[in-house]
């Protein structure tokens, strides 16, 4: 068998762009002194930093000194959540966030809950869209954050994010956006946006893995979430990983460049979704159809474990994810997909396709073939087996 | 001028080794895959995790599921104090530390004050020697744990930690030590030192920086700092930083050479030390001669200022430290020099020197010219000068 090696999981993680290997290369190289050291080693490492700095506040419409780094986006996630609500505490100690945030933010929330914090999900649609007026209605002076990430990692969202922060900022809360998703997929401008805070991680858009920052907006409260040097401005001590940041600020120098690829992924999209329903016309789109990112689409194929179909395309070389990486090993249907409304055993039915800068149209053509084999299997499956077919497991031999 | 390249700062940072690069390289390139995601590419790179975490266990002698990443030991450090402390609390809500530790340990239990927590120090010798006899007073029924450092990164102080985990042990504490400066200098065995918590980091033995990991012995309380995923067992969420752990491994794989390695600086120092003597008989020399990292040597100049000799030899190429790195940029008086009996000023007046893996005898032969040549300088402008002389900044041009 001729084992294909396509990749439709971008919103996982992606490969380390070329450009981005060999900055971080010839740092891991020549530019290993240790930042905080006052010699000429030490300070162009600083340097290089400070380069970084600029290249993601460029990607973000930030200013250099609003942009922190941190270790990756969940770290981002807990910090700013975490030191934001004890700031307010107790005078503001409401939070109101979204049933379909990344599990970074949701875990970090129901960890403020044992806190005394007070947080409140504001439900979405069936698109996944935040329900506006409700989240007006949700917004008081004890509010303390509004949280809503901007685009949905599993199924493509884009929420108002803009309309969401007019409408923060009138009851005098701030606003914190994971843009995790987003970031080299559609254009962002943290100050076009209204946020006071936001987040990112290298490893969406071809940079490397332990690497994310934060947006705080001046002005804005801040305080240290990992104690104990005075890098990042006193608000995140710690020996910098020099060359995963230098990897990070190539790879935001490529925002544009991936942002109009990603816009090239809507036609694949279009395509795989009118031959699968031409093959099973039972298929379920859980992407919304407008303001969804260009390269996402979750669907459920009724009748079919989403863990079986994900092995079986893995075999034909295949990669999709079963749910968000972040909690595909923990077995539960998915919590974003329950949020707009899909029952337990839809949601284990459901995979996510996500196109990445290099995905062709003969990727596209290949999986539909295969998925085409693998669905035709299980109908003929089922039509010589009169009982539900139990199927723990792939065989692998089959 | 002849500029030499000459670093003798190996306590702030070390060069990547060549093997860890490749290693690295490798990883960048081939093992991208989120590590949580079910498709092979992802069980891929979850495998390259479980075999460093396997590296890094034997250099430690612990076992693999005593292993966490974390991004560095900053974070450990943060994550293990804060959360066992919170763990203890009120029931057992003292800490007892010394005041020599690492700035992320210190200023880690300084914010624990402001939480409740009785942190007290346990004043050491002019050695840096912690007190046992004290120790063992200060340690009491409240106390969970007892915090001290194995090697010191400043003076490099060798603690009896052995000798500490029994006294902690025998009135029930548990015993964390953060041990990033002493793995790949002296022998490490966390079961013989009987601790319950370590941490430690990579980049102190010629790892990548943005890697950190911590010891926790099986069925000792563990609870995450960063909530957001299943990674490390639950305990510290975010996607891993593949490349930086592998180089973690690869690094560790060396340790016991390190080691000897740094063994064989032994003899340098003893060169340094009689030949600064000769030079300038007043020097003091702050590290002990007996336990002690046999790389690390801390002396006091009197009368010259750290940060210009820092600079003046910087300007010949040879880097070494007017502080811990952690501190430099603060411009305060070392707070370990200060614990072991040093004036503010005698502080100022003092640097470290610390050899590496590839130090050389020429480097030191270089070295010692360059310190003597500014020694003779300093000494012949005093004579020149009846007035103390105030040198707020250096004249590279002189």
């Amino acid at each position: 068998m001729n084992k294909r090696n396509i990749y439709f999981d971008h919103n996982a993680t992606t490969h380390i762009a070329p450009s981005v290997r060999s900055v971080m290369s010839r740092v891991l190289k020549s530019y290993w002194g240790n930042p905080s050291s006052g010699y000429s080693k030490g300070k162009m490492s600083a340097q290089i930093i400070e380069k970084a700095r600029e290249q993601v506040a460029a990607a973000i419409g930030a200013h250099s000194h609003e942009v922190y780094f941190s270790s990756c986006a969940t770290e981002s996630n807990n910090a700013l959540l975490k030191t934001i609500s004890t700031h307010f505490y107790p005078d503001k100690n409401k939070i109101i966030s979204t049933p379909i945030e990344h599990p970074s933010v949701i875990q970090t929330l129901e960890y403020l809950k044992t806190q005394n914090i007070d947080v409140q999900y504001c439900p979405v649609d069936s698109s996944g869209r935040v329900l506006l007026k409700e989240l007006e209605n949700m917004i008081d002076d004890k509010t303390s954050i509004v949280c809503c990430m901007l685009a949905n990692n599993e199924i493509g969202t884009i929420q108002d994010i803009k309309k969401i922060s007019e409408m923060a900022k009138a009851k005098g809360a701030l606003v914190f956006s994971d843009c995790v998703q987003a970031l080299g997929k559609i254009p962002i401008n943290v100050k076009e946006l209204g946020v006071d805070y936001a987040t990112f991680s290298a490893h969406k858009l071809y940079g490397p893995k332990g690497i994310g920052a934060w947006y705080a907006k001046i002005s804005c409260p801040l305080e240290p979430y990992i104690h104990g040097g005075h890098q990042e401005e006193g608000m995140r001590a710690g020996t910098e990983s020099i060359h995963n940041i230098a990897g990070f600020g190539e790879a935001c120098r490529h925002v544009n460049k991936l942002v109009s690829l990603s816009i090239k992924n809507e036609p694949f999209k279009k395509i795989f979704i009118n031959e699968l329903k031409a093959i099973k016309s039972d298929i379920i789109i859980n992407s919304p159809i407008d303001n969804c990112l260009t390269n996402t689409i979750n669907l459920t194929f009724p009748g079919i474990g989403s863990g079986d179909l994900m092995k079986s395309l893995d075999y034909k070389g295949i990669a999709v994810s079963s749910g968000s990486a972040c909690s595909t090993s923990s077995n539960k249907p998915s919590h974003v997909l329950k949020a707009i409304g899909l029952t337990d055993e839809a949601a284990q039915e459901s995979i996510r396709i996500s196109f990445g800068s290099k995905t062709k149209h003969q990727h596209i053509r290949y999986a539909l073939k295969v998925m085409k084999e693998y669905i035709e299997e299980i109908k003929s499956e089922k039509l010589n087996s009169p009982v539900k077919i139990n199927r723990p497991g792939l065989n692998y031999n089959r």
